[in-house]
């Protein structure tokens, strides 16, 4: 594997564009190759098996791009698929899943936490058990937000429409107070300031980007895998649909201008 | 073609199933095929080549089945799709596009009109055309809603997020008085008493669905297709995502038990 082989980013749709702008942070001369599967978006209301199927495609395109890690930063499609791909992947891979549970255990002072997902993510139960085993006396309330995600596709950022949407969604926070919340979504960061100002600044949000890059960073370092040139570095960005759509807000997202991007129809 | 073969219904999910509920109303004795593509669905949020290759698919599987008409239910599909997939269709092909437009000119009395549609399907702008070319002196409004879709999926029927989401939609008609509202998206018509009351009595909300059952009887009428038995009727569902989930939410839209369900991966 050579070390200017790119990353390859995998996520259902715009949402995964947050995890690039951290990896570009901490890493920022690594080429990216991003995939993004606005054709089948969105998966939290899809079931597992629909879910795994295109997670393990999708896995496998990227793969075949010659990367040489690959990163699931769609939270869906790690709870179903992270640990069914890892068995049979080729190159390392790193999901959001682990740095999001490991940020919470370190970030909860009480160990009372929510997690916000989508339907698929909650219902999987996954973030609730790999907490749960690192962190016994944890409280966990998980809470699944279907409408958080077409929202924020649909540019319902800082509106009314999203407050109360979110409001009926920790409606059960209100008797049950929390220290820590995990936005196990990488929509949900887009709608971090609305939900802060619902739950109050004493709970501490966690949008798990930032150590998911961390874990690439590392991971990279430990098998000398970093790409030392300092050249300006390359992204590629495919979509399953609607190309154009993806510049225009992509850019949100990755905070970054999108120029080049390929159709790659499922 | 034989008289008990089935009448082929496609939607992008549940919502076709208020257009099979109007068929069975006035063609009790019709074996049906439905088939919902919920593990792409939504589609009015895709591209129209996207939306058109879905149809496509979706089309030719049904005829493959050896239907005797196919019923294309979604609105978003037939504004992009319906007239080339009827070029080239085997079997004579409806759409609820035709039938909701000449709803709206019959029942407006003014001619001014707003039309609530997916945002693929307002941006086709075939239903506007078509009602200019009926009434060129009517004024249309659009109205792109890409919320309501995931509202009465996730069953934010009457509620209060709803209502919210549907006024700020319909803020446009409040300086712009309409008699007639068409309602161009199968979802819709589960959120009218919504609609209703925001807009006031003296609107007509037009539900396409019963005037596309009535075109389905007349063309079997026409075309001595009708199915002459008296037996109860065989009904057919299949979806390309989640088997379970259809039968649960199905009911309410059919408002009729779903009991045999195939899945038939995309």
């Amino acid at each position: 594997m050579s070390n200017d082989a790119s990353i390859g980013i995998f996520d259902s749709g715009f949402g995964g564009l947050t995890v690039m702008r951290a990896i570009r942070q901490v890493l920022p001369h690594e080429n990216i190759i991003y995939f993004g599967d606005t054709a089948r978006v969105p998966y939290g209301s899809k079931s597992p098996e629909t879910i795994f199927r295109y997670t393990l495609e999708n896995s496998a395109f990227l793969v075949d791009q010659g990367i040489k890690v690959l990163v699931i930063a769609c939270h869906t499609a790690c709870s179903i698929a992270f640990n069914e791909i890892k068995k049979m992947s080729k190159v390392p891979i790193i999901g959001v899943l682990l740095p999001a549970v490991e940020e919470v255990v370190k970030q909860t002072k009480k160990g009372s936490v929510a997690i916000l997902g989508t339907r698929a993510t909650i219902s999987s139960g996954v973030y609730q058990e790999e907490i749960s085993k690192r962190l016994p006396q944890a409280e966990i309330m998980s809470i699944s937000c279907p409408l958080l995600v077409p929202l924020v596709e649909e540019g319902y950022i800082e509106h009314p429409v999203s407050e109360l949407i979110i409001q009926e969604y920790l409606r059960p926070l209100r008797h049950k107070p929390i220290d820590t919340l995990l936005l196990a979504c990488t929509h949900y960061p887009l709608l971090f300031t609305t939900i802060q100002k619902i739950l109050g600044e004493e709970v501490t949000l966690i949008d798990p980007a930032a150590s998911c890059a961390d874990y690439v960073k590392d991971l990279l370092t430990k098998k000398n895998l970093l790409n030392p040139q300092n050249d300006t570095p390359n992204y590629q960005f495919y979509v399953s649909d609607d190309p154009e759509k993806f510049r225009l807000l992509g850019k949100t997202f990755l905070n970054y201008p999108i120029e080049y991007i390929i159709s790659k129809p499922v």
